[in-house]
């Protein structure tokens, strides 16, 4: 399976203006939700969100990085709104993230993230379930409260993304119980686990950069206020190929990068047998290295450090890093030629282009 | 824990307005909806909702009871709307319900639902709760997809049941857990895990029952067509107070039931030392029957025949069967006197009447 994508990014937060606001704003709104789930239920969610600690103590900081809102932020910078008319958009897309991420953990017998044991390990599997579908709910709830022109809209944005997300978490699990997957099946699958949920992100921020429902009422926005269907599209596609690239360049980081900075052991994603883009490229290269590949990771058992030194030669000599870097560079390209046509404000479309270059800069 | 009410008919069917044109008219709906998930977790979703056989072969029949859209099609005509206005609704509360049903399957450890094994039994941990989140999507897409007056305010109250449910469902399991639950404790979680959707049902059904919105547009329906708030509250509490009593009376079929009926062995609530509602009120209730009943549902161990059949004979002494069935009856009567009150459809309002007499006729 994939680790779903850490989006880590390689310089220090407060070089970019949207993940700084994000991580300033968004956290209240996410406080007085989980506050809605009651003491149990609200702990659990908590600690996911890394809001507090697994006892319910409030600890610093934003908890997650808060990538995918800075998205929706800068989104409705771009289109002329405010910050705080992508907040419950914002929220909406972390709660329903953390919501696939507890779930995955579950499915993929993932025992650590972000430096603590998952929720399933610390409060077992059946409240980490119930756990998920609370975040959902408050998901929905979050985007739906705020009444806005564009929220029946998003919100069956918000639907279709999450119908989107599982089909791709289980396209991933019968990846694992299939030796041939096909490299298109590959991307389709990660476009819908990583690139669903950022391209929701930015399709919902730039539907709320146009407020007029205060003041002229839900029918004049809808005739003169609202961003066109047509440029939603454009950021929705925008944020789903930047998903699949961020995604993309996780998976070469998962085989080759310094256990140092990617947190993981060296090889982790090729002991897993991980069907990974690159390792998915290299199968399909049809290669002698694409052979060997196949044949060996097919075997089972615990591999050695060498046989994952061997694999990771293989991979490579297959073309499997090369073509996952250069996917990722068609994915980008392809994402910032649908925005470059459209007229958006130059301080928030740069903070997109410095966000993006700095979740792409890690290359291992 | 407390299994989640089967809300069997005790009558034929075909005797009730609402439950027939329910079964006619929403597998369509559901069937298209599950389309949309794909090849896997669509046969995933179609064998839950008892549509298609674990291989995907069609199955004749309307799946579930739809006991839920039921009500939402005789609220919504109760109003003087179409049953057609409330198909999307039903469909929607249909789904979360299931939702609910895969999750707390495993959750529970349950493994036989509708004489079949349990979806998780069937295809797995893993795909069972990715079944649940795309029913849960599911369920809100098909209800944001509907371009209604009430579509936004009938989201907000979706979400909002769900996070209610979950909230039920996590105090059921909380109650495992503790030897003390107390009998307003435990009707709040019967609120939350079979009132909250009935509520929500009834409550959508009546929402969607006035539709002005193709011929005068949004801002009219929400002025003059739409049923007032006041109303809609009233639905769903009427819902609500139903929910907790068809809850309440499976409760006591739980223990007393004819196992031919329930389809449940002798006492099998009672073996797995479940807090449902007689328990709780006979623990409670600071008899010497209390007292026992006390320190032998804390003995850990297998039951045999004679100690279940000595549990049932105390929880009848310390008085959990009557106080079950007379909270039963205190929330049927409530739900009444909260729509005698309405001016509604005589038909319709009769079809509520008859459809909640069957479903608290049985008391084993």
């Amino acid at each position: 399976m994939t680790t779903t994508t850490t989006l880590t990014p390689a310089a220090p937060p407060a070089a970019w203006s949207g993940v700084t606001r994000a991580r300033e704003l968004l956290p209240p709104l996410l406080r007085d939700g989980v506050a809605r789930l009651g003491d149990e239920l609200g702990r659990i969610c908590g600690y996911q969100l890394g809001l507090c600690d697994a006892d319910g103590r409030p600890v610093p900081g934003a908890g997650g990085k808060l990538i995918r809102p800075a998205f929706s932020v800068l989104c409705a910078e771009a289109v002329g709104g405010e910050a705080a008319d992508a907040l419950p958009a914002g929220a909406a897309i972390e709660l329903l993230h953390n919501a696939s991420l507890i779930h995955d953990d579950i499915m993929d017998g993932d025992r650590v993230r972000r430096h603590r044991p998952t929720t399933w390990v610390r409060f077992g599997v059946p409240r980490a379930i119930l756990a998920g579908d609370a975040l959902i709910a408050l998901g929905f709830e979050t985007l739906a409260d705020r009444r806005h022109p564009a929220t029946a809209a998003s919100i069956a944005d918000l639907a279709r993304t999450l119908r989107r997300l599982a089909i791709g978490q289980g396209d991933d699990l019968r990846f694992e119980r299939e030796r041939e997957v096909g490299v298109e099946e590959c991307l389709a699958m990660l476009g819908g686990k990583t690139g669903a949920l950022l391209g929701c992100a930015c399709r919902l921020g730039a539907a709320h950069g146009a407020d007029y429902a205060a003041e002229y009422g839900a029918d004049y926005a809808a005739e003169y206020g609202a961003v066109p269907t047509a440029w939603l599209d454009r950021f929705e596609a925008f944020g789903d190929h930047l998903g699949v690239a961020f995604q993309l360049i996780d998976d070469v980081l998962g085989i080759w990068g310094d256990p140092a900075v990617t947190g993981k052991p060296v090889g982790s994603d090729l002991r897993a047998r991980k069907k990974s883009a690159p390792v998915v490229a290299a199968l399909k290269a049809g290669t002698a290295a694409s052979d060997r590949l196949d044949r060996l990771y097919a075997t089972p058992g615990d591999l050695t450090d060498h046989q994952v030194a061997v694999l990771t030669g293989l991979v490579e000599e297959a073309g499997g890093r090369t073509w996952t870097l250069a996917e990722a560079d068609r994915r980008i390209a392809a994402a910032w030629e649908l925005l470059d046509p459209l007229d958006l404000d130059p301080v928030a479309r740069q903070g997109l282009v410095d966000l993006t270059t700095a979740l792409t800069a890690r290359r291992a």
